[in-house]
């Protein structure tokens, strides 16, 4: 097929290189910053463009993947081309565009990225979603070239699914450096919590989380908590967080769910 | 050397089964449940035992990997064998053993063990601490048989990892199962999450946390996070915990930290 990227951030690059592998023509990536532009199109062999008065008609589908608060904008001014378009936000409505065109659409990966990082972008699921069942079709056929975990999703199982990946990945994520800040405040490396980390992540790849979970507060072991309270006497936030999640995982109803 | 594995829990059963691979003689496996005693005593080729009168003193090295409540009184049973006392536990100082014998040490492995799951001992930190530096040199042969990653660490540092692991493992399993539940309640897969978690915790094993930091809190987008607490209206306490590490994701000084 033949696609128009818009937009140079992490999930435009992800996606217009794993497309390009997959023996799509990238004909244009357009963002407003000319060196960004030029970036990505280099690599994907596009030409770039920082003005969308210089998009050519000449493509199948234009794929949406900036800022959530300027998908509209840019979907007023694409609609005339009475193409594909999709968008790739997770927090945003179908509607976003089907305001503008009937041929509308959504590629939201969930998966975290950065340009730092290469991906196995076959393993990230993507979530699509069409205005009617051909439109569906049409963006099934595209991304099963590029993932091999494909999951059709309405606009508000993405916003929940959205909201999810807050939890199972923003704030995980900043409670590691909670974790650092403490390591490091006795000349402690952070290195020593790395296998712990990851072996936390890839316990749950196969079980559930309630399944594996451990610590003090799923054994109730108040004599430790205590201790642990007491540690971090000078950060009350640290122990407002603490006392939190602690006591919904000793409230928490820990019988495991039915594996899926 | 000739070992003795007082415990028969995750940690006790590791340990063992590495001591054992790494060449040692596991003498004994005591347990007050002769079923698991025997259980982990085949598996390592010794003599399991249920009643502390029967322990040996045809041993080197006494490894108590027990509930940290019974550590003292299982360590004053055996301080007359006159060998090398070594608990395996983050939350208990070196004193709990000292109380009872000169011939103290610790041995923490900082990892999450579960008997279901294959772990590759060799990259597990193991702290270690010891009475003086004649028994610290003595551990450090011991463990650097079973483990590449070899740490000094004092009691009062060891409280702190365990301190900083329910920040780095116990509460983001809790928040992989908080997000379970949310897609749990639209129908949606856990295996759509898997990925996002697997890669949250790879980022940082080569970068910290803080450069890595992704989500709505981190960009103060506004908008986002207020849709966000609407789609928890019904779970007041998710919307606390929401608010709370939001709020701290915001207020956090996230200009990276000197890379280590």
């Amino acid at each position: 097929m033949r696609i128009t990227i818009i937009g140079s951030g992490n999930v435009a690059t992800h996606l217009a290189a794993a497309l390009k592998n997959a023996g799509h023509n990238i004909v244009q990536v357009y963002s407003r910053d000319m060196q960004n532009a030029a970036l990505l199109a280099y690599h994907v062999k596009a030409e770039p463009v920082d003005d969308l008065q210089y998009i050519s008609s000449e493509t199948d589908v234009f794929i949406i993947a900036v800022k959530d608060d300027v998908i509209g904008v840019i979907a007023e001014q694409l609609a005339k081309y009475d193409q594909l378009l999709l968008h790739t936000s997770g927090a945003t409505d179908l509607y976003a565009l089907l305001a503008f065109t009937d041929k509308a659409g959504v590629i939201y990966p969930l998966q975290t990225f950065s340009k730092v990082r290469e991906i196995n972008f076959r393993q990230v699921p993507l979530c699509i979603e069409g205005a009617d069942e051909g439109i569906t079709r049409q963006i099934k056929e595209l991304v099963q070239s590029i993932s091999n975990n494909i999951y059709r999703v309405d606009s508000m199982q993405r916003k929940i699914l959205h909201l999810a990946a807050v939890f199972a990945c923003n704030f995980p994520n900043y409670l590691y450096e909670v974790a650092r800040q403490l390591l490091d405040a006795k000349g402690l490396e952070f290195d020593l919590l790395r296998p712990l980390i990851l072996e936390t992540a890839q316990k749950v790849q196969e079980r559930l989380p309630a399944q594996v979970q451990t610590g003090p507060a799923v054994r109730n072991d108040v004599g430790t908590m205590d201790s642990h309270l007491k540690l971090l006497a000078e950060t009350p936030h640290l122990q407002q967080i603490y006392t939190m999640l602690s006591q919904r995982i000793i409230k928490m109803d820990f019988t495991p769910p039915a594996d899926k």
